[in-house]
């Protein structure tokens, strides 16, 4: 059996060691930690990667939006190609695991100083990015990072960004030092590799170590608003009632009923419900409520859409309501590139790995990087699916497999 | 036969005329009227009721949130001995009938005027009410004068309530006319008896005539919280999740077939609902919900909150959750006095008119009266049951036959 790095493996006790190290800058509870982007928190895990970058001997490159890139310049026979980059994020949400993006961006570094410990050259350059704000949990858009690196968010309104105080992206990045020269969008790499947590519990369920995965699930939010004639709970008989209420619950067990008959990839949430006046004893005037619908396949998702518009239209005739939709976020389905797909598992089986290929449920850098180059995600399991959770795990022995893969798919795209 | 009143009864045409003058002034389609509290059209109807009670010279006094009492002092032989008190309201939901509230009003005015055309006196004054805002569609609480009346609501908080737009009942009392100076609470009645339409199909599903109401529904508001796993939107397959969001959707659609399965006066609402973190792509941590089950028989109700208890721990079962309930309100259906039931029931037979004793399903203000003194109501039948609709019907012969034992029975409480 050949692997590309040419010997069997990371460090998977240094790698552990960094997540930590990473963790307890702000940590929460026993194993998460909070490191909204930009606050002193990220500043601290940002100096630490920065540090390890240097420490490796990467150059490190800061971009207008605090995109950070170490190029492993050294380690390239032939310097002046474009690199293969991999690489995730380091922001967390408020309540975040240790796994969630750093995971990627130390996998990266474990890659590149297991070649250097072996005196291994690639013939493209290797490269670890960490994109700022990802997570969008101060700042929207999430994935902002990436987005400006790829041109399609301009620097400026990047920078413009405010979290709920008015504090913009561009004061907070100044303010933590993170506020760099080099350009966005930036030159397109040779290809894109992010290494991440599964966060959902797919490859945990079905005993597979390596998940190939395929793309990003389409998404469609909506937002379904319902009026109807907000009335006393104890004087309006049944038969008159106009009940948004009724009608927002009618529409939410139907989400669960159409993700039940599509079946396959499709899964329906109504994540948000507000109602007006909401009071005990009084039939609301009116409800909204969100449905997330997501699908890794077009047709499929449109017809999801389409049926719940029918079903709301006809829920609402029959309360006598009026019913309005709005879409709050459309994107239709993300595939990768097919050759890289088949790379990653192509890889993980030379290594003895399970495989299965999957979609993305979530959104990650990769499938903006996918906008300008060839892109790949490797996942690893996810125990009990958790993320976005300080119970966020990943056995040590799946963490070594995944890095193992992103180094030997780092090692085949670079060349040797 | 001998009736209290001495003769054979009111004018039915009168009666008529005058629920007609006061729908008129706002028509709702053929039959119906839209006088919301304190509005312009309310103003209209106090201003024709105040012109009716002082051509029967009665007294007119008008209390700190509006209430409107003529009392009719001249026809007392003790002037001085407390009032016994009949009426209702005058305003209106907005889609509201001819009947609801009006009727109880005007004819408290007709057995007054049948009184003195024919030249009799009472021993205690007899008295009629308006009450200001009983319905609740513009202003909480619902039963707002008749609570102030009896001290049950201080009159500052009831003219601190404002409508959806801000305005408050004491500006729009002032801005009509209506902001009285008579002290609220007032001295409680010698008794008050209140006559409406039934505002349900019971007496003319029992082909009756009277109904002498036993009471007032009884009111259980529980809150039910459900406790799951947040999870992403995204990555969480369907069949792995634990969602608070979908058992509280469950639950309300339940509701719905519960209270139509039990069917008669039973009425369930969900009116608030609260989710958290309430974000479009998260399923949520936890949701509550409030159910508001009502029902004039004890059993009944105490059925419907056993089986709704019964299928949320069915629901949260089968989605792995928790669920817990908390009771917010819980009160037994009111009874009113036996004897002032048995008067009216007794009162009716002497006139040879069918009787039935019956609950009220909806609130009125004699529940408020029935705090401070003797109280009783009259039903006469509601067409197809239906109220807080310009449909709402009520046979002339109805009227006059309630009209006629609301004559009966406050000639016998104040007595010759």
């Amino acid at each position: 059996m050949r692997n590309p790095s040419g010997g069997s493996g990371i460090d998977v006790d240094r790698l552990g060691d960094r997540l930590a190290a990473l963790a307890e800058l702000a940590p929460v509870g026993e194993f998460g930690s909070c490191r909204l982007a930009l606050t002193d928190a990220d500043k601290a895990g940002r100096d630490l990667l920065c540090r390890w970058m240097e420490d490796l001997a990467l150059e490190v490159r800061i971009d207008v939006v605090g995109n950070i890139v170490g190029v492993w310049t050294a380690g390239a026979t032939e310097p002046g190609l474009d690199p293969v980059l991999c690489g995730s994020h380091l922001d967390t949400v408020a309540t975040g695991g240790r796994y969630d993006g750093a995971y990627g961006v130390v996998a990266g570094l474990e890659a590149i100083e297991t070649l250097a410990a072996r005196g291994l050259r690639t013939r493209r350059p290797l490269a670890v990015a960490a994109f700022t704000n990802e997570e969008g949990a101060r700042f929207t858009p999430d994935m902002m990072g990436s987005l400006v690196h790829v041109g399609a968010l301009t620097a400026e309104a990047a920078l413009a960004a405010a979290d709920e105080d008015g504090v913009t992206v561009g004061e907070e990045l100044a303010r933590i030092g993170y506020l760099g020269v080099w350009p966005a969008p930036a030159r397109p790499p040779f290809a894109f590799v992010e290494l991440h947590i599964e966060q959902g519990p797919v490859l945990e369920h079905e005993d597979v170590v390596i998940g190939a995965v395929t793309g990003v699930q389409g998404i469609s939010w909506q937002e379904l608003t319902f009026v109807g004639q907000s009335n006393h709970a104890g004087t309006t008989p049944m038969g008159l009632r106009r009940d948004p209420a009724y009608a927002m619950a009618r529409v939410a067990t139907f989400v669960r009923e159409l993700a039940a008959e599509l079946g396959g990839r499709q899964v329906g949430t109504v994540g948000r419900v507000l109602m007006h006046p909401n009071l005990v004893n009084v039939v609301p005037a009116w409800a909204t409520m969100t449905v997330d619908l997501r699908n890794t396949d077009a047709d499929t998702l449109a017809e999801a859409e389409g049926r719940l518009a029918v079903f709301a239209a006809e829920v609402a005739e029959a309360e006598h309501l009026e019913v309005s939709s709005q879409s709050l976020v459309r994107f239709d389905p993300v595939a990768f590139d097919p050759a890289m797909v088949d790379l990653v598992e192509a890889t993980a089986r030379r290594r003895g790995l399970s495989t299965l290929r999957l979609p993305s449920g979530a959104g990650h850098d990769a499938q903006m990087l996918a906008r300008v180059c060839p892109t790949a995600m490797i996942f690893v399991p996810s125990h009990r699916g958790l993320s976005h959770n300080p119970a966020e795990h990943t056995e040590p022995a799946h963490l070594a497999a995944g890095a193992d893969v992103l180094l030997d798919v780092l090692t085949d795209l670079a060349g040797r």
